[in-house]
């Protein structure tokens, strides 16, 4: 049978994830098309070692269940630099203090939530009690933090680093960064708990937040690489800034993301990968690929299948 | 940690399809958790015999490379009757005669595609010649109906397991159906090329297509069943007939639906299960699940879970 | 400033639809763009005499409140072939009849509907004893239908204007349909409320639905018309019938599609209108536009701004 | 007939988009109901004198035409708080400075405009010289901002005040909320054209930005405030920072979002306002409409209805 005819997938029993990825290679079309050639790619990026990898989160992507993933791609070495909302941020110390996330419900009466003081994301409830532990903690961390420290400035990633040195859960995604020097990008990071305990605590005392200075950190990062790949969860600023990042250099060599957004609406966010070669964002010559849906899924067995691979090789 | 806190997944090597969904259910929230718990509806269908289980079949799910998995739930007796689009019977049709889709493009010139006489589905392509050889083949199949059977009239369902009858490809759907009597419902059969070569022979043969008739056939059906669960994949006709026949016995007992449809604009395509409650084709105590995605990639996935943990059970 | 750039809108009190609609135009891009360009094409599909126009209809268009346009449209021969789900025929019916909709909600407990005997669409509620009273109606006007008729074979069309001509209600799209000698093709009218009914008279009565007369109906339609256009509200079965319809004569000639699905999953529904030129459902020299959006708010806006541009003609 | 029942839209010729809007809420039901109780909230917004009403912009809004209606919403007082991407700050400079969007296409090689340095925004084009003419401007912008000020640090929205101050055009989006002291906070700037300008000016010259130093502000506007009501056009960090700026104090009284995403995964972006009350973003009590569809077409429709129904009283 020729090369390009779509095959017909078939299923074995107790087959991986990487021999259901070939199947969906085989047949190569559609939605199981994009996943054959994201997990192509994913491989690509892991194995290749000139390349840095950016991974970008936008999303619920801690409250969803992918914090361990990530954790382990960035201990593993896989991924060199995270850019990420400030929520995701915000979840993970929360989970590193002890909080927790619990299974609810997308159907039910947002003000009962209100009055159990639970918040809800999707059907993500969150104990109001866990951001407390939250802001006690976070103005403990600052505290911590040598007061000429503060008065000089940090760099958004230079903070998380800090923080991350004060986390002792070695699950945590800003306790390995920081063990692996991974900067954690947050280019939105004051649109969040965490900036709010921020601001609040500068009413108090002193606290300089330099993001100018990530700029910095990040574009030395940029030249230095051979080669840059990403793999995008979600849009929004983290998938804009990690395009965006490497304009100077010509674009990306390669990239994935993973979204649930669509491009009718000229937003950066449902953006395919192809509108950042336009933009120098993407190289004219990058292998990318766009995968439609809902990363909780997709990325687990995405990741999954391309380590398999690579342990096979 | 108690039962409803979400766990964070994590990855094993080699891990196999239920390893995944367990991880999914582990943490039990957002489209993971919607996989998760479709999953174990699935296993349940599957595994009950009093179950009498549909499978609704809308979008291009033949071309996309699911017609084996779905030919070996019929061959299994996993599936008991199907309902589905005129135009996954022809593709399974054009298949079993030789025909072939090839692995296409969606950025690509339609007009091009057209002076090279191609077809696009998205991002599959099918040569117009394969629409030839289906020609040939309906019009000889429908010569081999004794007249006096066509001019009786014969309903859809009749019509598609006589053609199944005459297929030699034992990985054809409409061959499979033939062989476990499961009748292949086909609401829109008028709406496809397969209706257009039926209007054209009529025009030169006696042929009567009673319709009515397949609603005896289907009621008979679902008046025995104890149970009656159902398996849909996209929306449309399939769907919402497969939710119709079960109102006069007060609805489905269990179900999943996968679509990329949502319930903003009111379709049926987009309502999610529990919508049906309202109308009686689905049962207040029913379980269910609506999980928003490309079936192309979690019906696979979906089934090689359920498969694999009933063989482990 | 060259025609090409993008003009930033401008309001005006009291403006017009066609003012807003040229604003859009002026803008020419995204969605306003896609409205702007649409509009034209309408406009140009009422003001040409050689034209066929169908109009399409998927999804709850009666429910929402779109019936009388529509019927007006049949009136004032603007469209010419109406193809459409069963609902939207039976939800005409019930209004024809005395029935109602009512303004209801999304998040609502569908178990509760089912106790008050509240059928959901969306967020419209339709009482029960609505379909009741439809049972009563469509058994009666068969029971008026000369036997002889029956049992020779009814095309679901010629059912249709049958129905049509027992109705009282000028504002009835069945009514105006049989006035005007509009045929309405309703490809999937067993998957619906009528079809049940049609169905349970049966095994009572002599009656035929003969299908396939349609297609010849139809292609009579098809093949004296100059040029065709069509009016695409919702995808499925009419959308597909409505450009299945042309192949044989190489393709409309001009289209507009309203819809909320996208083309990801290769489907018919949310497949853009290049995709047909290449099955030659669609000329390769067509002017069409796909409009992403909710038809009850985007048809009235984009049919009022046409009709008073043609006027002001 | 009662309030309640759905009432069949009829177009008149010349009929006014209030007007039009009158009849969407008579319907009352899927988008267009969605409409008519978004523009009802609105007016409530405009003309209670005791609101301070947010506007949020995220996705392409000034490229996709309403830049001039958002500029004048600022300038005639209705709207008092501006959220936005950085990217539509940098296009509202663009066009101050004489630079263009052009109307272009989606289905368009990338490769191509990246040749003819020309980016693309989904059908929106800008030529890569905007760029280079913004790139100029804003270092001397920043070069005439006093070199102790810049060593003091200035917050996003001070700079972005101090921008509007130096550009010329009263159609921009800057200029008038410089003149209408309307602060701009744009939580994301660095992730912007602006934002890399920003970088590159201090690797050179002296420049703090002072991001906590909005937060203050921002709380300033937000505690004085009797009632608080929000547009919110998109997703993203702007829609966020407009509800998390509300925790405080206990959440908005009033809200209306214009989207294109849905709730399904989790996102804020997605989110319907109903979440918003479990966090106490929303009061409970609130008032609020999500309506799901292309902001360029739905924004100018319900502000025009909205202010026509305010000149009426």
């Amino acid at each position: 049978m020729p090369q390009n005819y779509v095959k017909q997938m078939e299923l074995a029993r107790g087959m991986t994830l990487s021999a259901l990825v070939e199947q969906y290679d085989k047949a190569g079309v559609l939605g199981a098309g994009r996943v054959g050639r994201g997990v192509r790619i994913i491989r690509h990026l892991f194995q290749s070692p000139e390349y840095l990898v950016f991974l970008a989160l936008a999303g619920p992507m801690v409250p969803g269940g992918l914090r361990h993933i990530i954790a382990d791609l960035i201990r593993t070495k896989r991924v060199h630099i995270l850019v990420t909302s400030g929520a995701n941020v915000v979840h993970d110390i929360i989970e590193a203090i002890g909080g927790h996330h619990v299974k609810g419900s997308m159907t039910v009466d947002d003000r009962e939530l209100a009055k159990k003081q639970i918040g809800r994301a999707g059907d993500v409830f969150i104990e109001t009690a866990a951001f407390e532990q939250l802001e006690k903690k976070v103005h403990a961390l600052l505290g911590q933090i040598p007061e000429k420290t503060r008065i000089a400035g940090l760099s958004p990633s230079e903070l998380l680093s800090e923080i991350g040195s004060q986390l002792d859960d070695p699950q945590s995604i800003l306790r390995q960064a920081h063990l692996q020097s991974v900067p954690i990008f947050c280019p939105g990071i004051l649109d969040s708990m965490l900036g709010l305990h921020l601001a609040l605590f500068r009413q108090l005392h002193p606290l300089n937040l330099d993001e100018l200075k990530d700029m910095k950190i990040l574009y030395d990062r940029v030249y230095e690489a051979k080669r840059i790949g990403a793999i995008i969860l979600g849009g929004g600023v983290p998938k804009h800034f990690a395009l965006g990042a490497n304009i100077l250099r010509g674009g990306l060599d390669s990239a994935v993301q993973i979204t649930t957004a669509r491009d009718e609406d000229g937003s950066l966010s449902g953006a395919k990968l192809e509108e950042g070669i336009s933009w120098g964002k993407v190289k004219a010559t990058a292998t990318f690929e766009t995968v439609i849906g809902d990363a909780t899924v997709l990325f687990p067995l995405m990741i999954g299948a391309a380590l398999e691979q690579l342990d096979a090789h």
